[in-house]
């Protein structure tokens, strides 16, 4: 059954997809910025797009194709004028809406059915994010042999990405982060042109993509072995291993998130592990399920997620340990297989 | 005076910043996906974002830093209820206006203020977009010395990226375009794992970043001196050119594109052309002004624009130039300076 087929079934009215990857998902266009697709009830799904994605659309199976004008919502609320259609309240914005609206569009929120359709990966789906991962783990077994102090850290990032397209990925799937001290202490942080010294952690936290689904894994390597560093690598592995023990269909994305929390806790070290366990992985880097402590979601088999634990001393130094999970009949199998032991590199 | 202090000037109530590259031309915070800032139009400026980007955030001069739950939204709804505050309806989510009106937040739409002041460039933002330009230069220069025939789009493309960051870029500025024939005639085309072969055209679209601002140039090879495609080279060339001579300060975005079209018309070939000429470039590859035929925007002094008019032949070849040019007191300074004549590559 085709994935709008599967939409279709579940749909009471007809929806509005207007977010770019849930385009992707349902269609297989790329990367179309200015689309939208309307999924019938009964199955039958039109694609609205500019002159410039045109070729790739009427190359497409299953939807029909109208091209539209540089506004493709100027298009489309013209089409659906005096119609009733679902929309996601989070993948439009109030201008987009104000115009179908005053097209005659009758707008009802119905939002995440493609996200809970993306959340549970097909066998296709499955197989491009365990080859992205495989491409992972050969990648971080590499850069564990390299030399690290002395090197900057935009250095080593681009060493990465450079490596990810040798091995075959489509390009990282984010900015890849090298940050040691000051800069691994900042949980979404910005590679400098500054030489990594010894005696520190760096955080290196990457991914790439294949066929279009990301992989994400951090590893954190020691420039020495302080024994202070040591300690708080190894309380930042006991709270993921923690969490990965605590993923199975079922749970909810909220404890996941709080078996990763107890041995920080413990630590008094609570207040240092201020983001969320993890977030899914697919077409975008970011998706559902989510593991934090406000998540409502509750993993079901099929589901990727992240599983990334860390520690945040402002200023002075950060550390976090990152594995891509599928969630099994009976728990989690791991995606990223790198080990996650220290590793002192020179 | 600071970025923030101008556009307060233009405030007569505070405004919602919500888009992630505005809240990066206020303050300097790069990449914040999850962040807002209130500017009052006393200069004062709030900047909610949360514990990811705290770090940063503290750092940043000018804007007091209001750390945030996860959602940023449902800590601004709470900070600003009862406030009456401007938005952009283009760059809030229906999602998040409900939010912030459930929590008391009076809304009023403002849009496009901050894309007013960056659609001018400084000093600091034009040295930035003149090293990406000449990194493109470079580029271009060693790229028509390559071969084409028997490389695949994507070894191409590849070969672009990895030049771009050994030249000094921070990365491309988008998907480097690489496409001959068929994939040439895609205005948005995707390097494919096919070789290039003798006797087509080859359609290369690609800019690099250079301090967050980027650059964007198109050539179009030949791969073989066939003269259909050297006219339709030539006609593009005319077409582009009859767009540069159009650029001044004060000329209508719409009257510019439209000067592009009339050699191409007179070919009978208007529905080839089928995009709009040009688009503003800066800290995003499309930002304003807009050179289209729907375009309102009218040219300004330190504008920073693409001209760019293509002619597709779906199925078949394609063929785009393009300069990013500055708007000059009298006319346009070309950025992009590499040759635009046919270059048969080998």
């Amino acid at each position: 059954m085709t994935r709008i087929a599967r939409l279709a079934e579940r749909l009471e009215q007809p929806l509005l997809v207007t977010k770019a990857a849930n385009i992707r998902y349902l269609t297989g266009l790329v990367d179309a910025t200015n689309a939208m697709v309307l999924v019938e009830p009964t199955g039958e799904a039109t694609l609205f797009t500019d002159f410039r994605y045109a070729d790739a659309a009427r190359a497409l199976d299953d939807v029909e194709f109208v091209q539209t004008a540089r506004s493709v919502v100027t298009t489309v609320s013209g089409a659906l004028g005096g119609r009733s259609v679902g929309f996601d309240p989070a993948h439009v914005t109030v201008a987009a809406y104000d115009e179908l609206r005053a097209g005659g569009v009758e707008l009802t929120p119905a939002g995440g059915l493609v996200e809970a359709l993306r959340a549970v990966k097909d066998a296709g789906e499955l197989d491009a994010i365990r080859r992205a991962a495989t491409l992972s783990d050969t990648l971080f077994g590499e850069l564990a042999g390299e030399r690290f102090v002395g090197r900057t850290e935009r250095e080593l990032a681009w060493w990465i990405d450079r490596r990810f397209r040798e091995l075959g990925a489509e390009r990282s799937s984010f900015d890849t982060m090298v940050g040691f001290g000051e800069m691994g202490a900042r949980p979404h942080g910005e590679a400098r042109d500054v030489p990594i010294p010894v005696g520190t952690m760096v955080v290196v936290d990457t991914g790439c993509v294949v066929d279009g689904y990301c992989s994400d894994c951090t590893r954190t390597f020691l420039t020495g072995d302080d024994a202070r560093l040591l300690e708080l690598h190894a309380l930042c592995l006991r709270a993921q291993l923690d969490g990965l023990a605590a993923v199975k269909p079922g749970a909810r994305g909220r404890d996941v998130d709080a078996a990763s929390r107890v041995a920080i806790a413990e630590a008094g070290l609570a207040e240092r592990y201020g983001h969320g366990l993890g977030h899914g992985v697919g077409l975008e880097i970011h998706e559902g399920p989510s593991l934090r402590p406000e998540s409502e979601d509750v993993l079901q088999e099929g589901n990727i997620v992240t599983i990334e634990p860390g520690l945040y001393f402002d200023g002075d130094v950060g550390v976090r340990i990152e594995d891509l999970v599928l969630v099994t009949p009976d728990g989690a199998e791991r995606l990223t297989t790198v080990t996650k032991e220290p590793i002192v590199v020179s």
